[in-house]
């Protein structure tokens, strides 16, 4: 029986989403498209009346920045929201800055797939030589975090997203869905897949072909031990969603240079 | 000695600021000057190499807005806010939603002037037939503070304001500067003077010529008993501020309708 009511959002197209390159760790801010997005699911969701309590956002500005336009469309500024490292995007290590496109004319499109949705394949680690290194190893907001910086990841496959997500969602998000507040979860594309995984019970080959739109509200239905009840809701125009869902999937695709 | 440095920002102007009324605990957005006064004030701490740790500002919307305003200029959006009614604006009670400069026709600038600047005169309390009460006491948002409903103000002088402010600063602020950080309190008008008053000794008499500009960053220096050792820096261009001061000054006059 669904208890909990639970939203996850992917946040909409960051800066570099245009150029189609591995954001993943860089604070990239939200394009004027992502903007939008956020803003539209603010009013879908006011519009649908929801009310939360408490949200739930990565250390990266642009799911941070989704979080403050979806609760100002709301009119729900006051909701206190609260930031960790554990719900940021998927570390991608050394492919960190590259473009998916050019990664699959170089690798092949299997292994840039492989290295996107597999679900336990690490690329290979980010190092000092790496032209973003230092701008994230060298960040403040990585100060005071609950890990060390030296024990914050180098690169990750959507196994170990999960694994530094989790001990989050359980000691964190978990009491506050027990004592009856309703959560928004403004996270990334793999630190919501990593969730759903978990939340849906989704096998390790089946996630592979799991795609999340951006700027969609997802609701989630709970029962007591905090899984799903019911498939999961994509909430808005079924077909605006499904477009959006192709476009992530196309971007894996190899595109030769006009 | 100085010892932590501690920044207050009363919020820039909002919707109800160009007529003229007290707002006070109705959540009025930013107007658009509003929300450029907090991107600029945001462009002048980036430029001056100010870093923040953690942010404080009321549960209403113009002081969170100006601090998200303030974190994104900054880049800093990640900074954990923390939200809290007790440092909203004084409540004026019956008052709200008045215009000041027809209050000043009716009731004689001396008497706005001590409803708005003295210490501790309470304007006449908010009942149920007034146009605002239900649209604040039934907001949310005041659903789950540390104190019932009930408890809330009906209506505030300056030194009521301190009074409900002081436990917060003392057991939720003060620890965060002890331990180091730099804070900024994203406030409004009186929250913002009531602190003044208390980390400045200044007496009661004279805070009532106190007034600070809006959209300026307060520099204070405080020593190890965290009372200030300087005088106050208002950050920025000074004949702009000593003009925001006077257009704040300015607001409490009466001016007859054209």
């Amino acid at each position: 029986m669904s208890k909990y009511k639970v939203f996850l959002l992917r946040h909409g197209e960051g800066a570099w989403n245009k150029e189609n390159r591995f954001c993943s760790w860089v604070d990239q801010k939200l394009s004027e498209d992502g903007i939008k997005e956020a803003q539209e699911c603010g009013r879908l969701l006011k519009e649908q009346g929801y009310k939360f309590d408490m949200v739930f956002t990565s250390l990266l500005s642009r799911s941070i920045h989704t979080a403050w336009l979806v609760l100002e469309a709301l009119g729900q500024e006051w909701v206190p929201v609260v930031k960790s490292w554990r719900l940021n995007e998927r570390h991608y290590g050394a492919l960190i800055g590259l473009n998916r496109a050019e990664m699959a004319l170089n690798h092949g499109e299997e292994q840039v797939k492989q290295w996107r949705r597999s679900y336990d394949i690490t690329p290979p680690p980010i190092d000092r030589s790496h032209p973003f290194y230092l701008e994230i190893y060298n960040d403040r907001r990585y100060s005071n975090c609950d890990v060390s910086k030296d024990n914050l990841p180098r690169s990750e496959s959507l196994k170990q997203v999960l694994e530094r997500l989790l001990p989050y969602w359980d000691s964190i998000v978990v009491p506050e869905i027990r004592s009856g507040r309703t959560v928004l979860i403004s996270g990334h594309g793999n630190s919501c897949r990593a969730l759903l995984k978990h939340l849906e019970g989704i096998s390790d080959a089946d996630i592979v072909n799991v795609t999340l739109p951006t700027g969609t509200p997802i609701l989630l239905e709970l029962d007591e031990n905090l899984q799903c009840v019911r498939p999961r809701q994509l909430l808005g125009d079924q077909a605006k969603i499904q477009a959006a869902i192709k476009m992530v999937e196309d971007q894996g695709k190899a595109k030769r240079p006009a």
